[in-house]
């Protein structure tokens, strides 16, 4: 399979086949203003005045394409979702590839169309990268790794130490769509025809709150690997106060929460790509809600919890339909392999 | 396997045991002053005034050790050098890890404490990063993925646009060193007892040049995949110049050309890691390899060619030691995968 259409160990060689990839593959691909030049190894970018956010992550999600969304826009928004909430707006990505020889390159460019696509429309360029081919056989899937730089916007004024008792949480959407629609595609199973990855960038959601709400947005987090879950419990540990959520107030997707329950899983701790986690001041807090639900991707935000006194160790608990409490833990691990 | 040694997939799931792994075995191993409070997700940098650098680059190479250096420290060196050769001082560095289920605790260890002691040795802290595990068996090795933010030094005016008729292309050692121990080692042969890869930061060789010659340095790249025969046809191509360059002055490694002769292949392709080509006008050639050889780890740096004029195509040539030309291509792929 030495062909035109698939990866080639040559392709990572840094010779002519990889300048030929990066030329006839990628850079159509990525397409568009949002890339600058040649993809350098080494990306200048403008000089900025404020503080610098540089974030990155690996993703590793099988399969590569999945409802809703693919590894390549799943990458770029990731990252930037990860500069929005650090309260950044981007300046820059880099994006690296390990592929496994033996890849189809038209599914190579449909992954790179797409990250193009949402750096595109976050409007900042993919400057740098990089590509790395291993023996067939060695990797099942694709590596995809971005990194991107931001500059912190003058009204962010966030982290733990800002969390105030009576401060409210504000979730901006259903929880465990990504999770549950990658599961039910890798598995093969019908429901996934009603269900698709919340795949998005947030980072309009994050610059509407700091923008218009500045001091009064106090912590932002996006609830990805372990879910709802362990954003509140980070949440609660790195602020030392208790954090109760109630479950009637959370926003729920029925289709996501009937797969759950049929697959054993408690949506709380599956994988959000779309969803933004919000701690506000109490005063602040019906606004914030308003502000998200001017963007279509947070329709269904609201307020779900409140920060309560100090805690010794701080606990998060939920207050069940039924009326009962519970105390949320962070997951053990994630049955949920390659899920982003 | 599922013990505390080995890798497991929750160590990759979000939940407790990717906390634990960080806590336990990644902040403890890159160890130090340069890793900057819990990685987190994202990182804010102090505020940086000129152009900034971004670059990337994904570590597959094979084995994870070998003479000379490991994926960890090879991942960080890697990422300063791009900076380095773009003129640019690191303000922070990015790492993310993609484990296979099962991998030995104790050699992730190793390598990532091999990652601390560079980044820590170059005073530039690793100040965000990613863990993911994918199953046994579908990883062959690890993925190590850097990428770093710099900050362009003001003096340094470096571009294929600067490159004249005249300048001197200077290297700042003897050739494939890398590459030919990394094969060496995977096949096993003795010969590798006397060879180490040449895995170095080379940010102080291109910071001496820059500081002390400014703009009479054109351009510096670091000649890895590829070897210098890639850096030199993308120097050529770029600057739409012939290149010329003599074989006799080009510095060796006796052990690493009888290792290539013995494998078939050409040093000049050959992949190095702790090496720097710069072009710098021909009043300060010599003044340039005087430079380097403060250096330790240049200490046979030399003058090995000269920019000629315009060429369409612009070509590289190499006069050898019988007096004859060789046009130096850019290799067609790598016979060396996961050579880095």
């Amino acid at each position: 399979m030495a062909d035109a259409e698939h990866i080639q160990l040559a392709h990572g060689g840094g010779g002519q086949l990889t300048e030929e990839l990066i030329r006839d593959v990628i850079l159509p691909s990525l397409g568009g203003p949002q890339v600058a030049g040649r993809l350098l190894d080494s990306a200048v970018l403008a000089g900025a005045r404020g503080a610098l956010a540089l974030t990155t992550d690996s993703y590793v999600v099988q399969p590569l394409e999945f409802p809703g969304g693919d590894i390549g826009g799943l990458a770029i928004c990731g990252t930037l979702n990860d500069l929005a909430v650090a309260g950044a707006k981007p300046l820059a990505l880099s994006l690296s590839l390990v592929l496994a020889e033996g890849m189809e390159l038209a599914l190579l460019r449909r992954l790179l169309e797409s990250a193009g696509r949402e750096a595109h429309q976050a409007g900042v360029a993919v400057v740098t990268g990089d590509t790395k081919v291993v023996e067939r056989g060695s990797l099942e899937g694709m590596v995809v790794t971005t990194a991107g730089v931001g500059e912190v916007m003058a009204r962010a004024e966030l982290g733990f130490d800002r969390v105030r008792e009576g401060d409210r949480i504000v979730l901006s959407g259903p929880l465990g769509e990504h999770g549950i629609a990658v599961l039910l595609c890798r598995r093969q199973l019908s429901l996934s025809a009603d269900l698709a990855s919340d795949c998005a960038h947030i980072g309009g959601l994050a610059a509407s709150l700091v923008h218009e709400l500045g001091p009064a947005v106090r912590f932002m987090r996006d609830p990805t690997r372990g879910g709802l879950a362990s954003t509140l419990v980070e949440l609660s540990a790195g602020a030392g106060r208790d954090v109760e959520i109630a479950e009637a107030a959370v926003p729920v997707n029925p289709t996501a929460l009937a797969a759950a329950e049929m697959l054993g899983l408690d949506l709380l701790t599956v994988a959000n790509e779309g969803k933004l986690v919000a701690v506000v001041s109490p005063e602040a807090a019906a606004e914030a809600v308003a502000i998200l639900r001017r963007h279509p991707i947070a329709s269904r935000a609201a307020v779900i919890g409140t920060v309560c006194g100090t805690g010794v160790p701080a606990l998060v608990e939920m207050v069940t339909r039924l009326g009962g409490r519970r105390v949320i833990q962070m997951p053990y691990g994630e049955e949920l392999p390659r899920i982003c």
